[in-house]
């Protein structure tokens, strides 16, 4: 069904999409946005509940509202840090609302598809883990346009809901701030920070049992 | 950084992804599993911290353990739903753990990276939102590699837990079975099945706030 190019295609995306807090304020086109959206809209959710709702954000005033709501839960986070690791903490580009032309604010209605749905009556967290699936998407489809997405989770979710008008039982999973860029690393920004590295995908997997890998330690 | 080709083929993954219950028996090369397994470790994480683990389940046994585990869950939702959404729902296939190859438990961490993970520290869910990328990833790669996989989610986590020993604050996010397909749907099986189907995407839509859409009731 895919032919080895189209495969390779996918491998690329999945490996050069990053995280992104620079943006130019370049304008998106309304067409690739409803292409990213339509790509979010088809990602896999528990008994096709389709718990989500999209809130593309360009006026200004919003946007400075959010970057607002986002900084003040920065610079709280920041009070439980000490020493040098507060220094770098700070030294961090968390989030770039004002800068991307567009932020998406996606969200998960957890009443959405009604009081059975199947599989969700198992696993409740199945409606944001469908979102966050959607997201996925979203951003995998907004790095093949040759666009930069960052996944801003700096904030209250109470204070979002107060600024989009967003009904208290539903859930503001993330803002997404999507724009065009000229800072694209090869690898994560937390990574070229020294402030994670990433994981030998080996000490991950096990074979049918939690801790059992026969190839570890070789 | 995308040709019109490479970009198409991401939206390609992106529409032909199903969740699919039947599988042939024919095994999956270790290589394969290794490219799905590396597309899923370079998902997002808040702060970096990838929260996944990864057990691959062929033990015919354990496969048969789990299966359990699923048909104890399907038989007891049952009890949940009367007349004639309980005979549709019984008539529902909803996994195919014994059939496929592999099954493949992914789990999420939250003790991972410590004490204050970046961003975590704000939405702590954000751990099991990454994994569910990471699934997501794996579920595209599966795809392209002309796999088909299907996500159960019916099961109780600690009856999983206890057959994979797992311990008890690791959260088993997902089982997912992997492995060819003769039954490959153009649309999802729930849509088929006439239980749900999918809403515009011009309906999830605002502009801005919650409810607000310009292009709607046009």
């Amino acid at each position: 069904m895919f032919s080895k190019e189209e495969k390779e295609s996918v491998y690329k995306v999945i490996y050069k999409r990053r995280d992104i807090r620079s943006f130019l304020s370049v304008p998106i086109s309304k067409d690739i946005i409803h292409r990213i959206l339509n790509a979010a809209h088809h990602a896999p959710s528990v008994g096709f509940m389709q718990p989500w709702n999209f809130i593309i954000i360009s006026s200004e005033k919003i946007k400075e509202k959010l970057a607002w709501a986002a900084d003040k839960e920065r610079r709280a986070l920041a009070i439980h840090y000490d020493g040098e690791r507060e220094t770098r903490f700070l030294g961090l580009k968390v989030e770039g609302i004002k800068e991307a032309p567009i932020t998406i604010c996606v969200t998960c209605d957890p009443a959405r598809g009604g009081s059975h749905v199947l599989g969700r009556n198992s696993i409740p967290e199945t409606d944001i883990l469908s979102t966050a699936c959607a997201i996925q998407n979203m951003w995998l489809a907004a790095c093949a346009e040759g666009l930069a997405l960052g996944w801003v989770s700096f904030y209250k979710k109470n204070d979002i809901r107060d600024i989009l008008d967003i009904p208290l039982h539903i859930d503001p999973i993330a803002l997404l701030s999507i724009g065009y860029t000229d800072e694209y690393p090869e690898k994560p920004i937390l990574e070229l920070a020294n402030w994670e590295k990433r994981h030998p995908l080996e000490q991950l997997i096990y074979e049918n049992k939690w801790g059992e890998n026969k190839h570890q330690g070789d």
